[in-house]
């Protein structure tokens, strides 16, 4: 007989496993952003993760592009999705026509990326997107910033605050002085602002975007602009001296600013800042990020805003529409880094150790009633010593266990433990479970 | 100008989109899932779409093999896993030292195959995993098949059956006869039973499998009992005539089918069916097979079975285990096929048409306050007529609409309408929402 060599097992680099103690913190945060758009009357959809290479890298910068995992099947060029977005939009051209306008969809699925990996960055992630396809209304401005605020509160997270910018702010000021050619010249020196500080922005300004001493200055203005949302609207109005793609942009942010306010929603949660740009071509309107304050260096854990045409690759149909993303998996290693995951080792609650090998029909029906009253009851599955079993329960961290014996089966009984402070409660089930699950409801609260 | 080339919106052979209203079931299916594995115990984990080729391909069959995504990526070759077995046993030799056992753990997760697609079939899908591992325990093997029941029974479905086997009974036969190392082949033949007919079946038996007439007898015996379960189970005790092997198989098999008399369970929801294999190598003890019997032909929607040792290529700890998977997704094509899939278009139930768009704010206190109640709420975001609003919402199927234009909002009132027999009510809702939730209860029941 040969030894087999053994195959070392790993995941691929920038890959990683989800045991039961962050799967079951994940799904619940997957099941809360299910919860909260459709609250809003957002539906789901799905779409494959494979597609036409074309349709990927149709509208993909040269960096996704770069990343993206491609390869040739059955003699096609086809890759992995790297977003959301290009999908919904491929799928968006599609079926418009049956599906109608406004149409609001949100899909929670992985993406893959071959980026280079860091802390809390993976090549395999989950997105939650949702959109509203079909309507340049501020109504759905208003909504998707309550959208996001709603979700983040939702998941429990208490120190977060939502960036809100509006990219016709930064056009209307170039457009004011003739220069709304430059604005991706400009937005990426911008972009530059915390890293390299203003004067080097400035120089950048002047000499790679062509703008003059001035038109820097007035940009740089913009960009350091402080004090409350009221005071920067203010400010911005002033500065835009009433260009119309401007003071639509700022009317459009305000908006959003009162219905925050009018929601009743702490000023600390929100904040205006015309520095956030969200990727140079996409966005034509709001654009949203969201930090955690206790850990700003992971980035924006959800992020979005307005675009003029989703689809325009694939279709004729203009559609406008608006949308934001919660990177799951980010937010997740962001938990896990800030020690805010709860990090359980079962779903269940309830355990009954196994004693009579003889009556397992008898525990599968204690179990059975049980579970009927909506617990979780994991039964051991070897009739293995008590201690054994009690062990183990005690490790999954169970607060429950229903002991029964020979002798309380034949009595229909069994001890409600509580395995926290030791104590037991004899209790009668086999007439009606009512006994039984109070017993149990007074442990688990 | 030049006109830009567009590009087909498509998806890639063998591949599908969800839209909403076969999403929203399909989302409902996994949450049943989810819902129903939890009750019993079982947690959640999740492992990456690829892996390193070589963990894949170690135990796939020549058809898997040949059906899987593979590529090179960063020079490493990679594939995408074509089901959520093989990640487990990798996932199981890396942290059951950390987990303990028992281990029971479910996956709900896309697979993708390359296969030639037919009616139901596609190139990715969703399956649904549930296993119990660390355990040789016959416990395991009728709670994995009372899993298998309330899963089924769970998702609403009312005529399906299960098939039960246990691969120790034929072992046992042709361990009677000296003919162990035979059953690969006999397993072979014993499959083509219902296309090709007993005489042929017969014939291979004997001329491939090197069996006696007697012997090939003595396996179609086997094939073709018929009988109630307790029936059954006497006849093939007598078959295996004392054999050790065949007779544990009877034992388990028997324990299952009283487990699941016990539990109530009609007796046309599970039948013994000794042709059942589910693959030559894999399984060792019981295997399941799951049929709709009214749609047959679309094959197995939730199989499974024990099997010695899970994770032997990649660790020397011993892994028994038993396990099923649900084909989410060939049920769901099964459902549709059967015209059994409530196909809704919207999540929502509370339809909010916008009239006054200097009042922005108002309905968006009118939403919140619905929105906390627990429904669903669809809020219109253009101030279009009111016809083509509530077109709209007659389109996606609401039944409740909330009409307010400035004078409701003016007395913090709405009209709530019923969108099938045209009926409103004019409710106030600013001071309590007590009148507004009751009359949107009174329409939705």
């Amino acid at each position: 007989m040969s030894t087999t060599q053994l195959i070392e097992p790993r995941t691929l680099k920038g890959f990683r496993d989800y045991l039961p103690e962050v799967m079951i913190p994940r799904e619940r945060l997957m099941e809360t952003a299910r919860r909260v758009y459709r609250s809003y009357g957002f539906s789901p959809i799905d779409t494959p993760a494979l597609e036409y290479l074309e349709i990927l890298s149709g509208k993909g910068s040269d960096e996704t592009d770069r990343q993206m995992y491609r390869f040739e099947h059955g003699g096609r060029q086809v890759g992995m999705r790297f977003d959301l977005t290009i999908p919904l939009a491929r799928f968006a051209a599609q079926h418009i026509g049956k599906l109608g306008t406004p149409f609001k969809r949100y899909h929670i699925a992985p993406v893959w990326r071959g980026e280079n990996t860091q802390a809390g960055r993976y090549r395999e992630f989950v997105q939650c997107d949702f959109d509203t396809i079909g309507t340049e209304s501020v109504a759905s401005d208003v909504e998707t910033a309550l959208v996001i605020h709603d979700l983040l509160q939702a998941i429990g997270l208490e120190r977060f605050q939502l960036r809100i910018n509006n990219r016709q702010i930064l056009n209307g000021l170039l457009e004011k002085s003739g220069l709304q050619d430059r604005s991706q010249a400009v937005l990426r020196a911008i972009d530059k602002l915390e890293k390299l500080g203003a004067e080097a922005v400035d120089e950048e300004l002047q000499k790679v975007g062509g703008l003059s001493n001035e038109q820097a200055s007035s940009v740089l203005r913009l960009c350091k602009m402080s004090g409350d949302s009221a005071e920067l609207l203010m400010q911005l109005e002033f500065e835009l001296d009433g260009n119309p793609t401007g003071s639509s942009g700022v009317g459009r942010l305000r908006a959003i600013i009162d219905a925050l306010k009018s929601a009743g929603i702490s000023d600390s949660r929100y904040r205006i800042d015309v520095t956030i740009a969200r990727g140079l071509d996409y966005y034509t309107g709001v654009v949203f990020e969201t930090l955690l304050q206790d850990l700003p260096s992971i980035g924006s854990v959800c992020s979005g805003g307005r675009y003029d045409n989703l689809a325009g690759l694939y279709t004729k149909q203009h559609l406008p529409g608006i949308g934001a993303s919660l990177g799951l998996d980010r937010l997740i290693a962001a938990m896990e880094q800030l020690e805010q995951l709860d990090k359980p080792k079962t779903t269940a609650n309830v355990f009954v150790p196994f004693f009579d090998s003889e009556r397992l029909n008898d525990y599968m029906k204690l179990c059975a009633v049980v579970r009927c009253a909506g617990y979780n009851v994991e039964f051991y599955p070897d009739s293995k010593k008590l201690g054994t079993q009690l062990k183990f329960a005690d490790d999954r961290g169970f607060a429950v266990a229903l002991v029964a014996g020979s002798d309380e089966l034949n009595a229909g009984s069994c001890q409600v433990k509580d395995l926290r402070n030791k104590s037991s409660e004899l209790v009668s089930w086999n007439q009606s479970p009512h006994q039984l699950l109070k017993a149990i409801a007074k442990i688990l609260g």
